[in-house]
């Protein structure tokens, strides 16, 4: 982080907040409400956390109105809190300086199209006729296959692999290990063995979206797999093939998306969730951690599957009535009403 | 895609189709029923796409006998048009031109053994006593440890990782960021810090076997753990050690295996299954996406778990009612009976 | 495995164990019980395997007092014997010789720090200001970034990535394909658009731990995610910004972890289990394979949800019945009461 100080009042002016309390006070840092000290600025958004404010230390906290009267220290009103203080840590938050040009050790093949302002690193390998844009980073370790088009202002952190056929738009953010553009899975049982079907498609990613590190997304079979702009993937995501994702959405770790889906705008999708193949999912769908999502879903909203985490022992005695449920429910059906 | 022409009858005659039309038409590429133009062939298996048949523009469309009399366009009529289309496909499909030799920037140990006709992309590194058949291609990046065998064919595509002790039959293909042969996950408590339980064995891979991008297999502690010939592994697949898994066996994303399973052949393992330890499954099992397999299964058939997906209000309401149920089963019993 | 043997009288010394039976009988590896050979021991410690005992040709077998009678041939009795059986494998174990340096197509930067007994491997990089310790192994196409630690006697066996502000203890180590200080997952909706919440903290991983092949351990938003010592993850396990693991807390495969979440000392995971953020979990909690953990958890002891695999035809009349439940419990409670 910067030890460059910046006052409170510069922080409200800068941001559109409204200011209690000493707006001379200096923060260089930022920290959490149980931890900060005088010098860091803080943030309340999750209630959770509302029960460490009293005890705060931080030189300044950025909360909701509701919030304000409670706060021991100066404090920076906003709207959302979570968002002003994502602007404010963003001062203290020092890129690594990243220098134009091609690493020694990095290969390049001779028919690909790397810009000036681009930076190849260590022990990167580009392929045939793949283009890098203006300012892209590609990390140390990335392999970009054939027929690739990185966009302007693209980062790939490190060890990402660019199978062939993927083309990035602009800003896309891609953390260690994902692999874009492998074969989809694409089998047909011939004659009791298992033959491939050609993966002719490749991957097209919007500007601003952001890859998880060892998240997969496999290329299309006949068309594209396709992410719209500003799609946000955690890491261990699996994209199959021919997917659209929307553009806005975002998705936790670990979610599995199978061959063919189609996933709306703004959606959220929570931590493990399964996405089944060949169904649609309409726009600003939330689902809850590890739900399986095996049927299109039309209407907007919250959709959850599962059961509840119990002691082992109870819950051993409550799945195996599940295993009779069709036929308890039958049982029911078939008793005498209440006299009511 | 290849821009050479090749006309229907010339496909019906190649595949042994019917071929309905007019069998002068060229077609030099494959599109989907909703997109092809005139000059692609597209097909109809999956009935969730029959509706777009009436609509297609492609030059062709291959399709069940049952199908033929909608198409609008000339159709070649196929028992499994899946199994046709991919091998029309096939044709035109271009894989990137392969150069045998080492490439400069790769490492080998001077006690690894390389195929003349293979290939070892930029940035590989071979380790002692690896032996790499004919034809092989290592693509950038792979890591191929000490005491390794890549059979004749095999394609690792980049960014493999074969740890140690992993053999390779003919013809495996294995995806980016997949690592084969870490070590299993062998412990023992002793005195309230684990200790590592050694794995001594390896990992054995039959012909044709195809290992997706990130997936995981560990090596076995004593024994190897074992894929059979014609295995076919989607991606992040996790395979615990000295699992043994059937021929012609396939699995979708995200499925996780405990250690010492084994899972019989022509099984189709769904996305996102869970596979407990030291159970077994026989031939021609079908799990659905995300069931848990908690024992062993002797029947063929298919198999599931979980509950569906709802709205979450309706979701949590019965979700609740899950952890009654075996009150309310124990209630149901102590009821009179209808009087029928 | 060495070819050097060792009598049982030696082991039974060396690791305090009662041998029963010959002890000038020489072994000089390890096997099963259902394969090994009169050159190898074997062990019994998990129940399903005791119908193996009687038929076993091992040359020793390591087990409970309670099976030693059953044993046909000489055996070593343990209090535990999968702990006892560690040992004596460890004696088979030969760890590939690593000699120190840096290899000369690794990529160093020059203000890094790399203790003259480590080993940095081919095509290995390190950043700016990080720090590699006495007796590390830094293994082939592993990337270390800016400001990492990697303390005495740590392993990073290949294609490992520390992406920056990673600090790891001693003798931690780290399997192929695991990312470790990517960007924790932080995003805050402004206007329609996702903005990125700086992650300035780092990651520290205690002595001893383990990290699983393709595992991502992303770093905290304001402090660090933090493991514990001895802290053991097996492969593909997700691991969210400023989580905390308390130390022996051991996780299979998949397990999913979301951010901010804490977990106790001496916790088991089962594979694949879900967790999610801002929750805590005290010491000694075990949770099943596949569960959902949606709550803190107070109280050790085994915890479980989901529910029991079913043929499909069966499960799909009970998990249509699950969507019902509510309502029924609602008719069971206006039913009249048993007369009893």
């Amino acid at each position: 982080m910067t030890d460059r100080g910046v006052t409170l009042e510069t922080l409200a002016g800068r941001f559109g907040l409204e200011l209690r309390g000493d707006g001379a006070i200096t923060v260089n840092g930022v920290g959490t409400l149980e931890r900060a000290g005088p010098g860091q600025v803080s943030f309340l958004s999750n209630a959770t956390y509302r029960r460490h404010l009293a005890g705060t230390h931080a030189g300044a906290v950025v909360l909701r109105q509701d919030d304000a009267d409670a706060c021991p220290v100066p404090c920076l009103v906003a709207a959302d809190p979570y968002v002003a203080f994502a602007r404010i840590a963003g001062l203290f938050e020092l890129p690594a300086p990243v220098a134009p040009g091609v690493h020694a050790s990095a290969v390049v093949d001779p028919g690909a199209r790397i810009a000036a302002t681009a930076s190849v690193g260590p022990l990167a390998c580009i392929g045939p006729r793949s283009v890098i844009g203006e300012n892209v980073v590609v990390g140390a370790g990335c392999v970009i296959g054939p027929d690739c088009d990185v966009g302007d202002g693209c980062e790939l952190l490190a060890r990402v692999t660019l199978v062939t056929r993927v083309r990035l738009g602009k800003r896309v953010r891609i953390h260690p290990g994902a692999v874009l553009g492998a074969e989809g899975f694409g089998l047909a049982m011939d004659a009791g063995r298992w033959i491939k079907v050609p993966q002719l498609g490749g991957v097209l990613i919007g500007d601003d979206c952001e890859i998880g590190a060892n998240t997969t997304i496999d290329r299309g079979a006949i068309e594209d797999t396709v992410l719209e702009e500003d799609v946000r993937l955690d890491n261990q995501i699996q994209v199959g093939h021919n997917v659209r994702i929307g553009a806005h959405t975002a998705m936790a770790g670990c979610v599995a998306i199978a061959g063919s889906a189609r996933i709306g705008r703004y959606c959220l999708i929570g931590g493990g969730v399964g996405i089944v193949g060949h169904i649609q999912i309409c726009d600003r769908v939330m689902v809850t951690a590890r739900s399986l999502v095996t049927h299109s879903i039309t209407q907007p909203g919250e959709y959850s599957s599962g059961t509840p985490l119990q002691p082992s022992r109870e819950w051993r005695r409550n799945a195996a009535r599940f295993k009779q449920l069709d036929e308890l429910a039958r049982k029911i059906a078939t008793l005498p009403k209440a006299k009511d």
